[in-house]
This record gives structure tokens, C-alpha cells and sequence, in this order.
């Protein structure tokens, strides 16, 4: 019953008129003999039909029938084999991939939006290929040069997928406490041994090899964090042509039942003396690691406004078309028996709070993704070193305010249909199960927060956010709209309280975890109001009647009286501290 | 994997301490000859039992198995018919139940705290018994002497259950729209023909008959909700001996997928020219399905807190043993590979918002039960009138603000839990699915706020509110605590907003639906910090050095420093008024 189509008009309108992203490829060499405004529209295109047309009608199926576990293998629903080996094709899983390995190099400003549509069509089918590009990306980064080319080209051409070995049983968070043991072997290969957790993809019947980036310890490596190593280890061994060989000795000792994205497969893995190899420098593996794991943070973080986006479209389409009780201010629809509910103020206020939170995280992973695009493409390094500040910054905000609002907006999605919304053939409840991981996994929401408040904010005595706020500051200046006075003030108080955190912090060891999930919801609505005030001066800039801008217009509007003042409730609860939070012991909870 | 055992040292603190009611029922004639404290201590300590040992060992299973419908047969998971044998023996069924008629006439403020112990140890399980439960109200209150005799006993026993037949496919709602129809007969009788839609325990093999209470209308009724009748239409007719007879034209076509709770029935019921009974007065039906419906809007609103209770209860015990990293002042299990979790701030501010939630909707509930015993056995009029007054404002707060507040708290409980939250085994994921449905069933939150804000402040020019608020200052006036002043301007920033709105509907239609979730949502945090003054004020009158009182003292600091300002946020947003929200065309959004 559900159906998703990609919001092509928004994509190209953040892409094109928000962020103005064909101007800034042709101005960056790399980028300019890659893409341009065509191609990036044609690629959009392509994107919204593999993703409505291929992978969304395989959402509800796999649902219902969910990954399975047989004798060590793992069975995906029906239609996901002939879908993956479609989508490969199709180079989607190499979209921004190293171009030297087989990647199309395309830029992440394009990507973020592809993967929104994944998301949004089919979030289990998305994770299978979110963790293989994840994995590229830390291969490229960290890898030697054999690896690269040994195991590059199949990744990206989707023959092959990735998986991110992590978890431990008694260690998820805390990573210092892994146990997986890696021993070095006389050809320069290590035997791993151990056994992994919440493995995404760790086992599937999709692409002939898999192959896992795994965290281990060497036996006398550093105790913490420090004496972590990272291993690439092949499901099937692989010969120096590329050939495929015997299998290694990792298995899949079962996979978890799941309160939501069924279809993909969540493993225990079991390494008995598997064959791998080092990534990276020893005793460095949680740095390669954080290749991978930031390039998953964003893209989790867009699972959140993909599943919004798909409740969105399905609230809208039923208010539109379900008739239930008269407009308070008379029926608007009098031939008929009851009116559109999308004339009741409360299911406007619902979907407005889904289409406003959605659109400003869709403009704010462009943002994201322009800056890993100028860190990764700029010819001036100061130029390259600003961006990366930035995406250190906001990618906790990116991956935990985009889950947060996301989970938020599919609830209400559900509540615009009422009962319905809770039956699944409807499938607003599945959206709610399903971004609901989002929120946990990638480092749970509150590690997101701890990470912004206590790194990434204090952790450079504000200097990021500084660079954040300036460039707020300097394009309201350049920028004339209703809402400028209320995005500085909602600036000013963001950067008021962080200065009020960083004096706090140094008293009390506890004021940065009291805060940080507040501060970061904080934060995000002020990022958002960013976003907002960005799309309306675009709006302007297009000196259009068109609905399109005028609903956009609108749409500020509501975010700014409505939504905004949010952040008054949150300053009161941080300005509290933490003392309220220490006054029980565990006994007395 | 999860457990749950009722808090009745809690249970104790509220209806002893807080709200003394064995003092109360001494003072009220009809309830003095049937309860004192003792004997209420010895149902809590029953219900436990009862609850804990019988039924929450049937909730994950009951989950993973789910109802089943075979051929017009409702099967229900195994151990739910032995279950509900011996609990309708227990006399649970009739707890508050007619004695003229075999209930067991205990009062509210008891059962509430029953009702909670029911919902946390297995919501699906908890509707069978409190739609049997409601429709003996409604059926009390409104039905002829005959049909209280004839259908008040077995059902109060539990051998017979009760169904409210409202929903239709087309109307949810909107009520006055619907189709079914009842044709009088000779007899007196009257054939009830059409389709049902949402009805819960429907069809079900857990006792011999199911007694549905059913909104039709005569063929010659008014249009709209005053040509709504109401009819009581058993599945098994019954003669005049009270025995059973053949089956009348009533079945189940089938039963619903739903999100959450699967062991309960969610039926299509088809009437096919059923025989049933009117139910007080011709049109006048929805009044009488209200008495129905209203306790069943309390009891629903109770499902919030039983399901925060069971959640709260499995991440308490989880962050107590789960070892992850350090505290940030210091190891506290230094000979442990890591801390316990409960010692990080984040984690207690996710716990300490459970708790304080749950115990102050737990004295909600309570406080809502001691006006409902009091409007039923008061002697004098004017104290039936007031509690009257305050049931009917506080009703919709009560099932809408105990269900999002219940919501919010079982989304944290699995977020404690980390990726094991999102894990069907440990439970803590179908809490969140199960406790879903309670925002949505029994009139939508949304619906609960219109009624709220529109029928029961503004309706009244404001006077029940005034009730509610001149009792909160006479309370704080005679008991010092340390929260009077913030719980003084809460009740302040009430008033004013409830002031500015009756203001604002009176030139704008479109100013209730507006305002109104948000406004329900400043009313119960308003609500729950009168609530936790009279939890402080009972803990200080205790003069005790009990951890127990100590820990509520701490929980009010937490609840009033950090959750309270929430209400800010929501003043912001209900100022900014209906104009954003009607600034889009429909075919904007």
C-alpha cells in the first residue's frame, strides 16, 4: 500500500539554488571534469526511479518475511538478490568511490541526497550497501596499496560487500575492552580469533564475498583503546588475481530478532584463526576505524530524514484524501461527508513539524557534505582544514538530530492515520520500527552528544563552533530575511551557553554529560534555522511566484514560531547542572 | 528475559501517604463498610502476585505468537485461557464492580493502582479485562434493571466479557457519521446490522460469551451524533434464566497485523442483523458510550504508566549491571573492567526522567480516582459537583499525557539498553510497540487535547480550571516544600495562557486546534509538579531518615530543575498561534 517517490524538486532546489553546488564543482579541478548541473540532475533521476521504482516495493515484503538464519547461512527476502545484483550494476555502491579503484567519484553534496532516497525506499536494503561504501572509504583511506587494489574494484562494483566488525558482547561503547585477539603469522598475515556482535551485513546471500574490517588486539598490545588494530578479513580468501579462493574460517553463529529493518541481517560473527590483514598502522585501528565509522554516522543519521521523508509523503497523501469531521471554521468540503483532515489545525501542525525538521536535514546533509567535499577537494589547505573542522563538529548533530527528529516525525506520521497508523499493512508503524536503530546504533544518540559537547565544543574551547557562528553571522549579514533576527538570537544563545559549559566543565567533571543531549538538540534546532533562513534567501533569490517558494516561505514561518522555541525549554533544563542527577545513589532508583 | 514486579512500596507511599485514603473511605458511609487499609494492603499485595506470577510470564510470548484468527475463531496465545480463568476467579474482573450485582465495590483510587500493575506485567492481556471492566459501567449506569441482572453478574465473574463496538472504517472521529443501523422489532428488541471496525477483544476464546456494546442508529434518527444509539448485542443469546442460547448474527471477519500488542484481538466484527437491546434512551447513545468510553480513556492512560513502570524497572536493573566505560569523576568499580552505566550522567538523566514520570502520573492516577470515588460516594452534592468538574478536566490530561509521557519513557528504557534495546528477546522493544497504541486508541491524543482545551477550559469560561488551580494553591499555601514557587508559577503561566487563549478563540476558529497539544502538554507538566509537591510534602511529613523518602525528595529536585522547564518551549509555541499552520494550500504541502 505505501508507495515512495524522491522529492526530485527539493533535491535540485537545496542542491541547485540553496547551496549552489555546480558553481563550487566547476571552481574545485577534481570535481569539475566529473560533474556538472546535468549530470548531477540526471543522476538524481536515475537515483529516484532504482529507489521508488526497484527497491521501495520491497520494503513492506521484506518486512514481513525478514532476513533468515539457516545452518550458518543467511537468506534475504524475496526480490532482494535480483535487486542488488540491478543495483550494482547500476555503479550505485561505488557513487563517490576513489575513481583510480573503480568508484564514479562523485561528490558527497550529490550523495547525501541519493541516500536519503535509499533510505527512504527501503532501509534494510540501504544498510547492505551503506556498510560496503563504508568500508571503501576506510580501505582507501588506511589500506596499503595491494589491498586497495585487490579489494577496491569488486567492492565498488557491488560484487563484493563490507561489513564493520566491532561489538563485543560486553563491549559496545567501550571499545578499550575488546577481546578479539589478533596473531601476527610469518607471511605478514594475522590470525583472528573472536567473536563479534551486531555485525549489519556480516552474513547475506547477496554478493559472492564479504569482506569485514575488524577491530582486534595483538597479545601484547597496549591495554584501552590505544592497543586496537584493524584487520581486513575476507569471508572467502582471495587469490593475487583477484580470484576467489578457499573460504576463511569466519562464521555466522546466528543473527538477531529485531524490533524493525528485518530484512537486513544483524550477526554474531565468529572469527576462529581467520586470515587477515592490517589496516593501517598497528595499535592505530581505532583512527583507520573512524574513517568508516564517520562516513556511517551521516549515513545513519539520513536513514532518520529518509524514513521521515517516506511517513511524510504517506501522512500528506492520506490527510489529503481521508474525511473525518468539519474544518473549525466551516466545511470546506460541504458535498461531501466529512472534510480532508488536513484542514484540522492539529493535523497540519503534525505535518508541518515532519515536512520542516525533514526539509532542514535534508538541506543540512547537503551542508555536511559540502564540507567533506571541499576537506577532501579544496586546493587551499586553509580552505581544506576549515572544512574538516566544521564536519568534525556537526557530524554528531548530523547523525543524532537527524534520528531524533526523524524518529519524531514518523511518530507523527503514524499519528496522522490514526488506528490505521498502527496496522502494518499500512506501513507508517514499520517506519517507526525502523528508524528507530538509528537513534541506537553508530554510537547510541547520547555517545553523539557526549562526543559534540565534550570534544568537539569544549574539547577545543569552542574554537569549531566559533568558525560555525561566524559564517551564520556573515550570511545573515549578506542575506535579508524575516527570520534573520531570530536565528542570531538563536546563535547567540547557543554560543552564550557554550561558553557557560566550558567554565562548568572545569569544576565539574559531570556538567558535560548532564548537558550534552540537550546542548545537542539545541544545537540542531539552531542549525536548522540556519537551513531555514539558506532556503528562504533562496527562495527570494528566485524572485518566482511558483507555490514551490511560497511554500517554502510558509514553511520558515511555522518553523520559526513553532518549532524554534523549543530551545527555551531545553537552556532551562542545562542551565540546571548536574547536581540533580547525582542525589540518588543506585540504590534509590 | 524481562521480569516484573509491582512497586507496592510506591503504591503504599501514594495511596497511604499522599493522598491518605483509608481516612477518606473512613469518612465516606458506603465505602467505610467495604475497605479500610488493611484490606487494601492485602488486594495490592495480591495484584502483585497475580500480575508478577501470572501474568507477565505470558508477555513475550504472548508477543512472539500473537492472536490468530481461523475461520471466524479468535485463537489467543497459549497459558491466556488458563490465565484468565484463574484471574477472573481472583475476582479481578468486578474489582470496582456493582455488589448489588456481584462486584466487589472497591474504590477507584484502588484500582487505578491495580490497572497500572496489569498493563506493566502484559497490556494484551490487561484489555480483555478492561473492556469487561468499562462496559459493566456503562451498562450499570444506563441499562434497564432487567438487563443489569441478566448481563452484570458473569460478566463482573469474568465468565463473560464486554466489547465497545464504536469504529467503522469510514469513522473513527468523526462518530456521527456512521452506518450501522438497528431496526426495532415487535418484541422490543431491535436487529443490528453493519460493519465494526478497531474492536478489541471482539472475538476472543477466553469466555463463553462477549457482550458488545454497540453504536447504530434507527433508520428515522437525526443526522450526525444525536441519531446515535446505543445497543448491548451478545454473541451467545442469553434466556431468560441467564442461560445460553443460540448464536446471534454476530462475527468475526477477521483480525488485524498490528505493531504491538498481538495476543490482543483487534477485530472486524460483522452484524448481521444481530439482535440486541437499547441502552438508556433512544439518540442519546453517546452520551451513554461515554460513561464507557471515559473509563476506558483513564484505564488506557494507565497503560502509559504500567508500560514506563516494566521499561523503568528493566533499565534501572540493566544499568546497574552492565559494565561500559568509566565514570567521568573516576572509576567507582575500579577491580571491574568498566563501570556500571547507572553511574553516567546521561544514563541517569534517561532513568531519572522515567521515574519521575511514572510516580507522578502513578499519584495522577490517584488523585483522578479519589475525584472518581468522590463524585460516586460523596454525601454532599456541592463535593460530588467539584469532583464531577474535576474528572471531566481531568480525564483527556490523564490518557493523553500519561501515554506520551509513557511513550517518551519506554523509548528511553530501550535506549538504556544500548543495541540490546532494539533486541525482541530482552522486552524492552515491545514495551515501546505496546505502549504505541495507547496515544492512538480511545480518541487520538489529539482528541484528548481538543477535548481538553476545547470543551473542558474553554467550554466552561475557564471555571473547572480555576477549581483545579484555586486547590493547588490552598495545598501549597498549607505545605512548605521546596518546589511551592516553581509550582506557583506553573500554575500561574496556566492560568495567563488559558486566560490569552479563551481570548484568542473567541475572534479566531482555528486557536484551539492550534494550541491544544501543546496546551495539554504545559497542563500535565503543571499537573505532575502538584503532584510532586504532595509526594514531598508526604515525604517530609514522614520524618524519616528512609532512603525511600530521601530518594522522593531527590527525584521532585530532578523533576522541578530539569523536566519542568519544558513548559517554556510549549508557551512559545502555543503563542505563536494558528497563522503559520494555515499559511500552505493543501497542495503545498
Amino acid at each position: 500500500m505505501p508507495s515512495y517517490k524522491a522529492d526530485l524538486r527539493d533535491a535540485r532546489f537545496i542542491l541547485h539554488e540553496v547551496f549552489e553546488a555546480p558553481a563550487l564543482w566547476a571552481s574545485l579541478p577534481t570535481l569539475a571534469e566529473r560533474i556538472d548541473a546535468d549530470t548531477a540532475n540526471a543522476i538524481l533521476e536515475e537515483a529516484a526511479k532504482v529507489t521508488g521504482d526497484l527497491l521501495a516495493p520491497l520494503n513492506r515484503s521484506g518486512d514481513e518475511e525478514g532476513a533468515k538464519w539457516i545452518d550458518g547461512q543467511v537468506q534475504t527476502p524475496a526480490g532482494f538478490r535480483e535487486a542488488y545484483a540491478t543495483y550494482a550494476e547500476g555503479g550505485w555502491v561505488g557513487l563517490s568511490g576513489n575513481p583510480e579503484f573503480g568508484g564514479m567519484g562523485m561528490p558527497k553534496m550529490l550523495a547525501v541526497a541519493f541516500e536519503e532516497m535509499l533510505y527512504a525506499a527501503n532501509s534494510s536494503f540501504a544498510l547492505y550497501s551503506a556498510l560496503s561504501s563504508g568500508a571503501c572509504l576506510a580501505i582507501d583511506a588506511h589500506a596499503s596499496e595491494e589491498l586497495k587494489r585487490r579489494y577496491l574494484p569488486p567492492l565498488y562494483e557491488g560484487r563484493w560487500a563490507g561489513s564493520m566488525c566491532l561489538t563485543e558482547a560486553h563491549a559496545g561503547t567501550d571499545l578499550g575492552i575488546i577481546r578479539t585477539r589478533a596473531e601476527p603469522q610469518a607471511d605478514g598475515s594475522y590470525r583472528i580469533t573472536g567473536s563479534k556482535i551486531f555485525i549489519t551485513g556480516g552474513e547475506q546471500d547477496l554478493t559472492e564475498n564479504i569482506i569485514h574490517l575488524v577491530l582486534a588486539k595483538l597479545p601484547d598490545a597496549p591495554a584501552g583503546p590505544r592497543g586496537i588494530s584493524l584487520f581486513l578479513v575476507p569471508k572467502v580468501l582471495v587469490g593475487d588475481d583477484g580470484s576467489l579462493g578457499a573460504a576463511n574460517a569466519v562464521s555466522c553463529g546466528s543473527i538477531e530478532h529485531k524490533m524493525g529493518i528485518k530484512a537486513s541481517s544483524t550477526c554474531v560473527m565468529n572469527f576462529d584463526g581467520a586470515r587477515g590483514y592490517l589496516v593501517g598502522e598497528l595499535n592505530k585501528g581505532l583512527a583507520a576505524m573512524f574513517t568508516m565509522m564517520n562516513y556511517e554516522r551521516l549515513s545513519i543519521g539520513i536513514q532518520g530524514i529518509g524514513c521521515a521523508e517516506a511517513s511524510y509523503q504517506a501522512a500528506r497523501d492520506y490527510a489529503r484524501e481521508r474525511l473525518q469531521s468539519r474544518a473549525a471554521t466551516g466545511a470546506v468540503a460541504p458535498e461531501r461527508v466529512a472534510d480532508p483532515i488536513i484542514v484540522h489545525a492539529d493535523v497540519r501542525r503534525m505535518l508541518l513539524t515532519m515536512k520542516t525538521l525533514t526539509e532542514a536535514g535534508r538541506a543540512f546533509a547537503c551542508y555536511v557534505g559540502q564540507q567533506l567535499d571541499l576537506a577532501k577537494y579544496a586546493e587551499d589547505p586553509a580552505q581544506r582544514e576549515r572544512a574538516e573542522a566544521l564536519v568534525a563538529l556537526l557530524t554528531p548533530v548530523a547523525k543524532a538530530f537527524f534520528t531524533d527528529t526523524g524518529f519524531e516525525s514518523c511518530v507523527h506520521g503514524q499519528q496522522v492515520f490514526g488506528g490505521h497508523g498502527y496496522i502494518r499493512e499500512w506501513g507508517q508503524e514499520q517506519l517507526v520500527r525502523d528508524v528507530r536503530i538509528a537513534q541506537i546504533y553508530e554510537g547510541t544518540n547520547g555517545i553523539q552528544a557526549l562526543d559534540l559537547l565534550g570534544r568537539k565544543v569544549v574539547g577545543n574551547g569552542g574554537a569549531a563552533l566559533r568558525l560555525f557562528a561566524e559564517e551564520i553571522r556573515t550570511f545573515a549579514a549578506a542575506h535579508e530575511t524575516p527570520h534573520n533576527a531570530a536565528l542570531l538570537d538563536a546563535v547567540e544563545r547557543l554560543e552564550q551557553l557554550s561558553g557557560w559549559l566550558l567554565e562548568q566543565a572545569k569544576g565539574d567533571l559531570n556538567a558535560i554529560g548532564a548537558a550534552s543531549v540537550e546542548y545537542l538538540h539545541l544545537f540542531g534546532y539552531t542549525a536548522y534555522a540556519y537551513m531555514w533562513v539558506r532556503m528562504v534567501a533562496a527562495a527570494n533569490r528566485a524572485y518566482s511566484d511558483d507555490a514551490f517558494y511560497a511554500g517554502k516561505r510558509a514553511s520558515a514561518a511555522f518553523y520559526f514560531e513553532r518549532l524554534l522555541p523549543r530551545v527555551q525549554g531545553l537552556e532551562g533544563s542545562i542551565r540546571a547542572g548536574s547536581a540533580s542527577l547525582y542525589s540518588l545513589d543506585a540504590e534509590q532508583f
